[in-house]
Parts: C-alpha cells; structure tokens; sequence
C-alpha cells in the first residue's frame, strides 16, 4: 500500500525598508509570486529556501525565521501542496533568472496583480503575525472547525 | 521525470503544567516519541495534527502555535521525512492506541528514555523558543552553513 502525501515546497518572504521581492513566473498560473519551489529529497527546508531564492531572484538569503506552513488542499490547482514559509533579508538588487521572468522589490503597500496561489494571503499574514504574534492561518483554520 | 521529496509528518507538543505527553510505539525504532504521523494528501496540516493525536493519545488537542519544521536529512533512519511541529493543550487523560502503547504525561524535568527521532531535541528547543523566541533548529543550520 503506497500513502500519497502533500508534496513539500518552500516560500521566502524577503523584506527591506517596507519592500517585498516578487518574482514574475514564467509558467502557468501566470503572475507574481513569492520566491521559492519543490524542496528535493535529501535537503532541508532551510536549504530549499535559499536555493530557490538564489535561482529566481540571484540573492543570498539570510533566513530569519520560520513563519508558518501552508497547506489547505485547495491552496494550488495543480497538486495539493504544502509550502513552508520563511522569512529573510538580503543585500543587493533581485533579477529574475530560472522559473523568474523578473524578481523585483515592490511596496509593501502597492503590490502588484495577481498574485497567484495563496502568497497576497501569506504576506497579508505576515504583516498581522508582526503585530499580533498571532499566525492567522491557524486562526482561520481553528475558527473553520469550529 | 519524477522528482522525490521529502514525506511530510506532524508532531504534536501536548503540554499542561510542565508536563508533556509522549508515547510508547508499537513500531521501530521503539522508544518514546511525540504523538504524530504522516499527512495525508488532501489533508491540512492542523487537520493531521488533531487527527494523529486523537489516533495515538485519545486526546481532543487544541492546537496553540506552529513551532518549526524539521528537516533534517538524518533525522529519520528510515527515510527522509520533515515534521511540522505543534504546541497544543489538551483536557482529560491520555491513553494509548493505534501506533501508541502507551501515552502518557511527563515531566518536562524528568522525561523517560529513549526519546526516539530528533523528539528530545524538538521538545528542548521549544523549551528555549518559550525563553527566548528564537528558533533553535535555524540557529543551528545557520551555524553549520558559515
């Protein structure tokens, strides 16, 4: 008997000066997006991060902690995935490269659209979880089941 | 091409007045081990949670905070598995079941042997995380990247 699980990818919330870097895909769904992808076999999540960071945007990451894990079934139509989310900072100037038809700092407070799969949430939580503490996904999760 | 990730688990720190519940396995590696399993596809994370520690302890847990991801290669003798971690709280007496022999609570000062998987150290690490807020497992795997 074989388990099918979701399969595991990571996100990385990279800020500056009230800035966020976006990356522009090349492939469907279309849009903007947080940096990141498929965590390999044999790597850590930590790993994954700032590989994929460093293969859209051309950053070195420097992680700063992990923020949360998304994983409603619904969050990709392709395939259920859940995302591990990080956030970091980093020096220097994203151009896109590999899966990123652009990487570029935008506002935090004028984002540009769409932002696909569930990443304007996932920032949108960000923000609330330096406020409040608070994670809202569980929140949302919790107030679900309820 | 098929690409192989990491399989995706949950673990779940139920903990009520310096004591934690910790189970009793039925399988290898046999020891002591935080209540959890595999995350099933088309499940949430919190969903697996809950569910593997009703499976295992009885327990209606109320999960609190997602605490990190580990990932660790090694972690696992049997394959490459990476665990999101929960803190919960729980009512009632725990009981094992399924996957568990026993379940039962213990003091955090005075936790029995073997702890199996990279469970003591999870259990140690959120200890300090309550301390000091940050995220012992990052620390450590930035420390080994410099």
């Amino acid at each position: 008997m074989e388990y099918r699980n979701p399969t595991p990818t990571v996100d990385t919330l990279i800020i500056k000066d009230h800035q966020i870097v976006l990356v522009k895909r090349r492939n469907p769904p279309l849009g903007w997006a947080l940096p990141g992808g498929f965590v390999d076999e044999g790597e850590s999540i930590e790993h994954a991060a700032i590989r994929e960071a460093k293969e859209e945007t051309g950053l070195d990451v420097r992680l700063q902690s992990l923020f949360y894990v998304y994983s409603n079934p619904s969050r990709d139509p392709r395939q259920h995935t859940m995302s591990t989310v990080f956030a970091a900072t980093a020096d220097g100037t994203p151009s896109g490269d590999d899966d990123a038809e652009i990487a570029q700092y935008f506002d935090l407070d004028n984002l540009p659209t769409p932002i696909v799969f569930d990443h304007a949430q996932i920032i949108a939580d960000y923000l609330e979880f330096q406020k409040t503490g608070k994670q809202p996904e569980l929140a949302r999760f919790l107030e679900k089941s309820k």
